[in-house]
């Protein structure tokens, strides 16, 4: 009694995670029955006879064939849809061939055809290409092929066999993939663009944090807040497992038809291009969070005058990842994550200046080393941030994203917006509408690293609207 | 004909990866010539009436359930045979009550039976449990019961069809667990152990040449040796890739009977824990790598004092890895990682002594980041490697794994060499035999930091047979 109460919650769990699986429960059923009253109410009656039973490949072919997104069912209803044709057809051959060469050698050819085929079909599930694409159709294949080759029936006979398992898997496959389609449809390719997009949230989320938990500024709170916003933070490792989940989704989705935004040829392979680079700056906010909560004491000084640039790289970094989530939600090109990414570079720069003056001469070792890790995790993050937010544009031009439609107020005239910083060091700029604006002026303020800084803004493949000058 | 050349070169390559693959390919052809003739010559003849084409079942188990590994294929055979034999049971019954309900509403009682099995199935199949080991049965269920239930045979035909159709899934299921198992079989747990001794061996290899690649020892050399070196050195990569196919043989190994050296119940999932702190170790290194040929010109002067601790922390983590590799290799227990371990914390502690001495004051902020991120990695890798021989402690006490044999030599006092090392800083302890010493005596020179290896050695788990002694 208690098991079964267990499994009735976990069946709300399982449902509540993703309605869209329930739906898909009633989808099958609909499929079977529908798929076996056609069969049931033919002329010939239920399946009693041969073509009865040959009527059982149409239920079967539902139930093996309808998957949860349509990538999965069109993947497989073609793979077996494909492959029962041409393997019939070569089984047809074969057994033609074998009835030539008389009674006593026949069924030893047959056998020898059906090993052959076998052998050599199983053998090419193993070439990786064939494993990503066609291992479903191979095994129906090998299937049908023996079937048919086994069968004792005369040739006229085997025909009406090949002819009406082909039509009962075309009527099964075909409403599998009709209903998959048109009833709430769960698309493969939409899942992995909210993965993405969600992924991409996650992680800006932490960087826009990380400067409030590394400097404690809210250490005081609530335990329960304190709690539900560690947990928040960690929501990051998710992203840190979801290679598997995303290469699946993008094997699927290159079977499916343009729907919705997605047009024909959509660059799936892109996703994961950027999931990757994703994945890389989790690995190392993964790295940073263990810095969070580190016990080695900084001395608060230094650590004063570090903040800014620390926050300011994790911050605008966060921001630079979340207007990439937002280009690719919208599924329009945009550029205004490249203020934030010359914004992060920035203090990237200010921060090697500060460490060049020596203030962490007095600094013990250890504390050092936990210091300057995060420092250089903090580097680290800004680069890939730059190459997330390069993948992402490839992406928009890739799959022919709007461009940016600049709603009420287009500013035709650069607008700059100049913002001294505490510190007094960093110079940060600011687009007057900070997703409309087009054209933004960066001024920089440091007064030492000139140099550097040309070196680093020719690297930055700065988008045409956004001019750089320097005081 | 380029094509046709390009794919038989594929296929040896395929072929040459895994020799075990072709052998696999023939199992199945002979598999199925054996399960196709055994029915083709029963007295019914050939599959020429309604037994033979249930026959067909047979043949169709043998295609859809042999698998590469024999866990994989006991998997699918056991979860075929239950669920056919369950679907079977319960769809017998529900005919039974459509019967009872009279000729009108049978079929559309039938109809909901089948709709509501289905999809409640199908919904079932969406529980994480059920999804990782019973998806298959799941949907053999569905598939099974459908059938029975939507033909139109009367009650003793439909008998005859269950007991029918559960037989040949028997006989196909059966012999192709046989052929798995007996013939030249491939066995997932014992891939798994390979694959974890393997990237054990990975990663060792990495940190004892480690020292090598970063001083640059071996910089003048001919380019060809130069670059397969390092392709050598970055087989670790494979080891960031392997968590996919370890959760995959680890989900099958499972279902394998006892085979080898590998009892009933062998602790596979302890396997996984091992390679998941193996493949943290692994990600340490290939940041670590990133600064092998990192442009930061570190002063001669520094580099050359901190090579000494540097090269022993890795030196020793990589024999311990090596170690723990050879005890899971041999299944045998071991403790020949513990002095290895012993000597990478001891050249922590030197490091960090040498970082406190202030040597490091001069050198620029930006090599420093660089320097001392390899530093906190070599401590990180040092950590990592006392947990990864920890787990393997574990895993060799839950596989209750043999005791080491002590071959020819055992010493029953304990035995102590002393080398004093080229920084006159660092002892090393040395078993005299390295492989057989049961009896290990440390000597530690450093004479600035008893206190702090006094915390140390008490967190270190260290074996009874490791005596530590201080001067």
């Amino acid at each position: 009694m208690e098991k079964l109460r267990e499994i009735v919650r976990e069946g709300r769990r399982v449902g509540e995670e993703d309605p869209r699986r329930i739906v898909h429960s009633f989808k099958v059923g609909v499929a079977l029955v529908l798929v076996s009253s056609f069969y049931y109410y033919q002329p010939f009656g239920p399946f009693t006879d041969y073509f009865g039973i040959n009527a059982m490949w149409a239920i079967m072919t539902v139930v093996v064939v309808f998957e949860f997104s349509v990538g999965a069912t069109l993947s497989k209803g073609i793979n077996r849809g494909v492959a029962t044709f041409v393997a019939g057809g070569l089984a047809l051959g074969a057994h033609q061939l074998a009835s030539l060469s008389g009674r006593t050698i026949e069924p030893i050819l047959l056998t020898t055809f059906v090993f052959a085929t076998a052998a050599l079909a199983t053998f090419v599930r193993f070439f990786p290409r064939v494993k990503a694409t066609f291992d479903y159709g191979m095994l129906i294949f090998i299937l049908t092929f023996s079937l048919i080759c086994l069968s004792g029936f005369r040739d006229e006979e085997i025909l009406d066999l090949a002819e009406s398992r082909l039509s009962t898997v075309l009527v099964g496959g075909v409403s599998s993939v009709l209903i998959s389609i048109f009833v709430c449809p769960v698309w493969a390719g939409q899942d992995l663009h909210s993965l993405l997009v969600s992924n991409l949230d996650t992680v800006s989320h932490f960087l826009q944090e990380f400067g409030d938990e590394y400097f404690g500024a809210r250490e005081n709170g609530d335990i329960k807040v304190v709690e539900k916003r560690r947990r928040n933070l960690e929501m990051y490792k998710s992203v840190l497992n979801s290679k598997s989940d995303e290469d699946a989704l993008a094997k699927l989705a290159i079977w499916e038809p343009p729907h919705g935004k997605f047009r024909f040829r959509h660059p799936w392979k892109q996703y994961l291009d950027v999931a990757a680079l994703l994945r890389q700056c989790a690995h190392r906010i993964d790295a940073l969070n263990s810095y969070i909560n580190s016990d080695f004491q900084i001395p608060i000084d230094i650590k004063k005058k570090l903040e800014e640039p620390f926050r300011r790289m994790s911050l605008e970094s966060g921001k630079a990842i979340r207007e990439a989530s937002i280009s690719l939600k919208k599924m329009m090109k945009s550029s205004s994550y490249d203020i934030h990414i010359i914004n992060s570079q920035s203090a990237c720069k200010v921060l090697s200046t500060l460490l060049k003056s020596g203030i962490l001469n007095d600094v013990e070792p250890l504390q050092m080393v936990s210091l300057l890790t995060t420092v250089s995790l903090l580097n680290d993050i800004v680069n890939i941030t730059e190459k997330i937010s390069e993948s992402v544009r490839e992406l928009a031009s890739a799959a022919r994203f709007k461009n940016k439609m600049n709603s009420s107020s287009k500013p035709t005239e650069p607008t700059v917006s100049l913002k001294k910083s505490d510190s007094g060091r960093i110079g940060c700029a600011m687009p007057i509408n900070p997703r409309d604006g087009d054209h933004v002026v960066t001024i920089l303020l440091s007064d030492d690293d000139h140099d550097d800084y040309d070196d680093d803004t020719s690297s930055n493949n700065a988008d045409d609207d956004t001019i750089n000058e320097k005081t």
